[in-house]
């Protein structure tokens, strides 16, 4: 279902070339309206690829038409062309849609520092448009994948409006590729400002809290698209949950296809003074490679876990801090708490909870295992 | 020659049985004056292990006579019982040196969240007290070991007066285990406060730029005594050095020992706006995982560079940058530069520069590859 669950879009995913496999490689997606409002996040990344600077100005006007999205290649790193193959990428999607390139978002992902293929890639769009299809989410989905294992989609339906989507990216994982783009679609009837507050809110507690290996891509891109196909104009609260929703599904699609990984890692940490301590808790949590090759090793390693919130700056007494693993308290008021052989850690999910008994704010950050076969894939043995 | 290069000190190191395979883990580290100036350096981490907190307290008054030190137990996260053990281990030094406990300063290594064996270790402090020589430094060091393969020593002499010390840490990387331990002695004569500032300017540019995998330990302890046994007061400066040299070969010395490593690499940030800003940036590259599999796979991928480059707040243009990996400039002005295949990276040794293009500061971070040994080494697989 994916981008076309909602009424009001096509969408088409095509093999341009740009692999070299032959696999699709170029997907388009199109908001045949009535309206054309767009909300857009972005990498905070401060080195960010062509299609993220050319998709963050064309989405001041709060609108957008259509998104062009390839796999095979970044677009990063790779200056004045780069921005200008982005340019002539959007030139042609206009061209063949008969409409304006400032209303065209492009979307790349693959390997930093190599410019693409554009004798493939532009023919490529022109072949994308002439299969646009109400039912080509799926086929868009596909053709965005890099070193996925699955395509990733999700939609929520409510009282007559629907929010649906795709999503790219192996957790954080993937070998010399940019990692997360998303484009989500609605009928609802909403304009851009609107949009742009639910997608924001959305992000801010998904996306954003999902990381895998702590390596923050150039060219992650979220965009969320009306078409106020439905005709309906839902309440705000339940159109922000509706995208939370999927946006949450599609986060935990990512984590659980990332590369390499054995284990799925909840890091729930509660009663901070703060929700920002939380997250600066949780995210050095997630990023303590010990503690991930000790989760890998099924070993409830506890003194890591105080070892990395030693790190931040968050507001706790060392000697008041807990820490469950499994359900099992193993570290009480700074010490040794229940028996660590109660722990069963035969899952793929573990659970992790860091009481900082400082107030009564929370936050869940996923992650995943530090595994041999993550170096493996990340190595790119050159041999 | 180690501990015991500088006159004015006597060592020993002995099994207590504190470690179950019955190799030496108790060292003790006795200057026997005429002066007992001390300076130390501690981690950083909030979550600060028993014996780190006694000796910062003791340390107040810049004077030191003896150090006891074990390997076998980090006595991190131990709570009030961990902290009476310390004092216990420090008063039993006290008694059977005929000194104060309060010139006892303690150090602790090995798995957090395990009370050490006091019946082994106290026994073990009145052994190596019977044992102290002018030649035990080796013994010392060999005792402070976990999972280094090699003991660590460093000596530097100059005009009449030495500087020596010893290390232990297999970089950051120690499975469960706390990490670096570091005694240096010198027999200038100096009072605590030179001794304080030559240290503090020696640990900033050298153990503080070493960053194998990002995890900072709970019990990371650098401390110098001063004997005066040489009866001269060298110029600060030439003090300085040779403290700053010592210190660099010892954090070098961690660098090779690191666990699981294939790869040695040199970040050297260069043309930074600030010094602070090197450091961030070097620190960012070092901690990148993508990068350092990439580095282990001996690929020169420049792309996951400039991407750790972007995560930092340094001052920067993204177009200006240059990255060069083993001497060929493989990025320039932020897009792609020489030839990859140009890099030879078959040797240990990789020399990764960031070139900013923002100023004229500074800074080199040593860090590691990332393997699958690293993650076998530390997955503690429990069967």
């Amino acid at each position: 279902m994916s981008v076309t669950a909602a009424k009001g879009f096509t969408a088409a995913g095509v093999a341009a070339g740009i692999k070299e496999n032959g696999n699709p490689d170029l997907a388009l997606v199109v908001n045949t309206g009535p309206r054309r409002a767009a909300a857009g996040v972005f990498t905070s990344n401060r080195v960010k690829a062509a299609p993220v600077l050319w998709s963050e100005q064309v989405l001041k006007s709060g609108e957008l038409t259509a998104v062009v999205l390839n796999s095979g290649g970044a677009n990063a790193c790779t200056g004045p062309k780069g921005f200008q193959d982005t340019h002539a990428t959007a030139e042609k999607a206009a061209e063949v849609l008969g409409i304006g390139a400032g209303e065209v978002a492009v979307c790349s992902t693959g390997l930093i520092g190599v410019l693409l293929p554009m004798d493939k890639l532009l023919p490529g769009v022109e072949r994308a448009a002439g299969q646009l299809s109400e039912h080509g989410g799926e086929k868009a989905a596909i053709a965005i994948k890099t070193t996925d294992t699955v395509h990733k989609t999700s939609v929520v339906s409510k009282d007559g409006w629907t929010v649906g989507g795709m999503a790219k990216g192996a957790g954080m994982l993937a070998p010399g590729l940019a990692t997360m783009l998303v484009v989500l679609t609605t009928d609802a009837d909403l304009d851009g400002a609107t949009l742009d507050k639910a997608l924001r809110a959305a992000t801010r507690v998904t996306f954003d809290r999902v990381d895998s290996d702590g390596c923050m891509s150039t060219n992650d891109t979220v965009l969320l698209l009306a078409s106020g196909a439905s005709g309906v104009t839902p309440e705000y609260d339940a159109f922000a949950e509706a995208v939370r929703a999927v946006c949450d599904d599609l986060g935990q699609q990512l984590v659980r296809d990332a590369e390499g990984a054995s284990k799925d890692i909840k890091v729930e940490v509660v009663n901070a003074a703060t929700e920002d301590d939380a997250v600066e808790v949780g995210r050095s949590i997630a990023r303590n490679n010990l503690l991930k090759c000790a989760i890998h090793g099924e070993d409830p390693n506890w003194g890591r876990v105080l070892s990395a919130i030693g790190t931040t700056k968050a507001a706790f007494e060392p000697d008041r801090l807990n820490v469950a693993i499994n359900g099992v308290w193993v570290c009480k008021n700074g010490g040794v708490g229940e028996d660590r052989e109660k722990v069963d850690m035969r899952y793929r999910e573990v659970h992790i909870v860091a009481d900082l008994a400082a107030g009564t704010e929370t936050a869940t950050i996923w992650t995943n295992d530090l595994t041999a076969d993550y170096v493996h894939e990340n190595s790119a043995y050159s041999s």
